[in-house]
């Protein structure tokens, strides 16, 4: 099981970066349906998908959200974090298949409720900006590393 | 299986709203760690969760962006909706067991690109503002029913 450390509000830095990529397969989308309730069959039907400007099934939107999310609190601050705000812009479809890159970018720090901006991009495997936006969180005010378990829902 | 017909653009009025209930299970929050890869054990473990400022598992904030995002595919504008960009602010920690309820509303029309701005509202079984946040969206053309199959992700 991995440990995760967080970046406190006081050791984050103007410029601080990180980064995860990850391959988007049809059970993710499968698994986000389930979650948010959004069974529409552009995601989930390649028959219907095929009929559409799409062309073949592509991600929910918030899906890249999610990644998003999922980079802030893991990573940048990490463990701790709360999350006060979040803008997106969906800028081109993710296909099945696609590798995204989440790419976050500290690009303010406001000491009063210990307030971090950050840039958040998501990059798909040509480069192209999938989605862009901004995140507004709390940063952690204690070092800690936490114990990440991943077990498959069921 | 249920069918859901969308609205078109021209169809859209100002004011119009619609509203989707649903109670926050552990499974959902487990589906929603797994979608996104955020396994922070402030989502899913008791334990640790006693121990912060929440004292108990908490859902995660983009877990009500989801269900925001549901509400525009399968509700407002409905099937065929292209998702442009989403502001939210997170208000109040999600509980559990809590139900919430989403309320979209049209706030604006523009022609150009049949954009379509959506005030959206995340309210607790307490009638609290858990999320308040803005969609744009491109509107469908056409009118359009689509069947709604949901299957268990395994």
């Amino acid at each position: 099981m991995p440990e995760v450390r967080n970046h406190t509000f006081d050791e984050l830095t103007i410029g601080q970066q990180a980064e995860s990529t990850r391959t988007v397969t049809m059970e993710d989308i499968r698994l986000f349906a389930a979650a948010s309730g959004d069974h529409n069959p552009l995601h989930l039907d390649p028959a219907y998908a095929a009929g559409t400007p799409f062309g073949e099934c592509i991600a929910h939107g918030m899906f890249s959200g999610g990644l998003i999310s999922a980079a802030l609190a893991m990573q940048l601050p990490g463990p701790g974090t709360i999350y006060l705000g979040q803008s997106l812009a969906f800028r081109l479809p993710v296909k099945i298949g696609d590798t995204l890159t989440v790419q976050l970018t500290v690009t303010d720090k406001q000491p009063r409720r210990r307030q971090v901006t950050l840039d958040c991009l998501v990059l798909n495997q040509h480069g192209k900006k999938v989605v862009t936006g901004s995140a507004e969180v709390m940063a952690p005010a204690e070092r800690e590393t936490v114990t990440i378990e991943t077990p498959k829902p069921g």
